[in-house]
């Protein structure tokens, strides 16, 4: 452990997140150049969170979750706001600080509570052999519902239609062998919401991410994190398009826009980008 | 192209980034459940950053050089701004909110400006004979003195040794075939810059990074988004260690503090995520 | 009530707060023309705040609750963060954002809550004959231990002699004629605090500030709206110096401060601003 | 001068703001419980601004610049900003600094640039005798001109009419004796910007704002902070109507509103509150 040399003042504090001296730099105790160039962005986010590489499968989650979470259009809050933000004159880093600022509990601040309630099913029936997964989610959604606790990840509130990001992570997911307690325990709270409140209750992106972050063990404090940071890279680029392409001062409706970029578009057969990174490392 | 139905109102607005609606999102023209699982997070960045997807070689680069910036240590500006926000009560995405309006000029926003002074030396050499890389580079800082200019991406404010990322991510940049032009243009620079103000002023990670940005044809306007999103997985790696570990209010000291986390290790030869990711997809 | 000219898109919202058009600005109803250099900033925010011109008492504490509030010396958490952000090089308002960040339940964001309690106290003595006010702030703290809630604005986190400011603002309360039911309950539930916790948790200056809007009836879903304002003045007064004075990127240390502004001096006889308003207006 | 007891760290760095200790707490000098209900909110922001309590014609003049700045309406960048990170379930405070985040260059902070253009036109007026002051300013505006700079505080973005604050608080300053060579000085240069750009460029509201702090000897590098501070108050109060009356994430048009709170009424010519404070305390 390095110590500094002071010996008054405040009580030493420590990190176990990572190291910088004059010499070097290390996260989690891996030197960082060795991890340049050799593992993936994705996967040094889950050494940072967890203190541990990921296995192959558990990094391509990491990464097709950050992938879904990128940017959901230019009529997103959060994007909205860094456009204002921008179009007042502010700078691109405060322009994302400003779209940031706009995740909360409705809006991307959702998969760490998510998380919990499809634990507490999952839990709940690995605990214990109280019946069927669908009477333990019941159980658990009447004892909810009597505290007036919501139960994040399932609903809809701005899609009449499945969300199209949903069954492909959960197709990510079974590929990968990750699919198990998790998504069952998501699946039963489905159908048991939808049973107590009478009307249908479909899991949402907050719900699949969460399930599929408990089948690979991340830590649900963070639960939240890597949506955020992957929001951030698109809210970037459209506070940058704001920047570059509108005049300043105007009024920006939230409704009134449409797309201009390349059309629809198939991905290419070769040269492509896997994300499915290989084990090993050269 | 998408349009709304309303006839009044602002007048319609565009964005090239991005389209979502009721049944679909796409990225650039590129449906984006069919790049969950398929294309590396980089990737998908340097997609909505620049319209189209990178090659290998780039999407190594663009990884490589978002690991460089994940962390520098608790003692970094970011890091203390954002640990105090949450010891002051606020919430992670607040926190990092907090730590995102520390960079600016003197940290972490440099790369953009150091793009532009590289490839003033790379386009001066490529566009003339004008004599030697070493000759362009005295003249155009000669330039740039007399009107006051800094150029950034050179100088240790921190260090006195060398930065321990800059040789590797050089080497990632000479093993995919991406060092060229700019490479040479920035050590031009270096020496320039050295005869000049007649101390050494060697390259820094700014420095490295926009010289490596330039070679693969990246935007110079979201030079620094980069840095940015990578850095700020970071900052709330460290918001959330305060927030579990932490009592609230603490003054915390910008120096009296040390590591606690996993001794130096060296990364496993078997089982780890490459960051190379291959051609082609499944 | 004035209406767009649109016919589409979505729903009409409203807002009781103002209304600006091209020939006039108006604050719930007052032409703000009239209200320049007639009616004092801190009358001005509860005229928004409430719906109406206060009384010159409630302006007179209102005023005085944001005078209390503007600063608390270089050490506090908003500052440094304020300041830091500064050092890396953001603007003035980024700056101040960064320390607004900063202001969370630990750290100025404790009024609303205060309020709250106070009044449950103040009411349940109104409401029923349930005994000595003692009593009834009892059992309220017993219930509230019972369930787990803190009760804020009682007991030091710094201080370990009485807040200066305190008595001051109890005394101008007195002075106006408002100190009435809920600083008697205030008084009552330290007391109850002290004696079910088991040592002294005297009234601290958001518990004072709380009895005191209680008191005036200012609404408690901006009680810490004040308290933000004033600080968020004391914050850029902090920004503007370190940008004006300090190197950047410099590590700056909660503690090793000190004052060297103008020595300590009293308010002169003559010629000061006395913040206790008249009636009436020319 | 108080200083810290420690003997190591980094160097010792000085505020000459406020000093805050265990027993006292002051302000420039003064000890704040004497300035709490003593000396109004607006003359201890200048207190703390300048180092100075300011005189009866100054206070006045401060405390109307913040009135003036208080709110805009609901359709400002600053408002529209807030209310969506309130809607995406942000607290009040970070809603705030979103709303923060939205004055830059065009929209609040263009003060401080305004009083730099006047004074430059006044102290060459005051410096020699070059001539009628219509003259000097035609000077300097085809210098600026010639050096691509923009003069800000003229012209309109948002109004075809004359701005409705702006006679008020010229008159204001003419009332307290105040109005000058600054107020001259801005004159003459409404005039030299439209006689050089070929249309009227009517002084606004961050023009008469800086002719007036010019006037009254303000600091410029502060010269946004008032703008600021008493917007930041407007900003919560809006933030507040979004959470007690909205619908979480919703659409906001920034043209699709309307007033729905009190109707049009005049200011009570008795039991007002006067901000002309006057001088003395008790």
């Amino acid at each position: 452990m390095t110590e500094s040399n002071s010996t008054s003042g405040p009580p030493l504090w420590t990190t176990s997140l990572s190291e910088s001296t004059a010499e070097s730099i290390s996260i989690r105790g891996y030197d960082l150049p060795e991890l340049i160039g050799t593992v993936s962005f994705p996967a040094v986010v889950h050494l940072l969170y967890t203190g541990d590489l990921p296995d192959a499968a558990t990094a391509r989650l990491i990464d097709a979750v950050m992938v879904a979470s990128i940017d959901h259009g230019a009529g997103a809050p959060s994007v909205l706001a860094a456009r204002t933000a921008v179009s007042g004159g502010a700078s691109l880093q405060a322009a994302a600080a400003a779209g940031l600022l706009t995740l909360g509990e409705f809006h991307g601040a959702a998969v760490e509570s998510s998380m919990h309630a499809i634990a507490s099913v999952a839990d709940a029936a690995r605990a214990s052999s109280r019946g069927p997964l669908d009477a333990i989610a019941d159980e658990l959604v009447a004892e909810w519902r009597a505290q007036g606790k919501r139960v994040p990840g399932f609903g809809h509130r701005q899609h009449k239609r499945r969300d199209p990001r949903l069954d492909r992570l959960l197709a990510v997911a079974r590929e990968a062998g990750v699919a198990g307690d998790h998504v069952a325990a998501a699946l039963a709270l489905e159908g048991a919401l939808a049973r107590a409140i009478g009307r249908p209750m479909p899991i949402n992106i907050d719900g699949v991410m969460a399930a599929i972050l408990n089948e690979v063990g991340f830590p649900s404090d963070l639960g939240n994190a890597l949506f955020i940071v992957s929001r951030l890279a698109g809210i970037l680029a459209h506070a940058n398009e704001e920047r570059q392409t509108m005049t300043p001062m105007r009024r920006i409706d939230p409704m009134h826009h449409a797309y201009s970029g390349p059309a629809s578009r198939g991905l290419p057969t070769t040269g492509v980008i896997a994300s499915r990174a290989t084990a090993g490392h050269t």
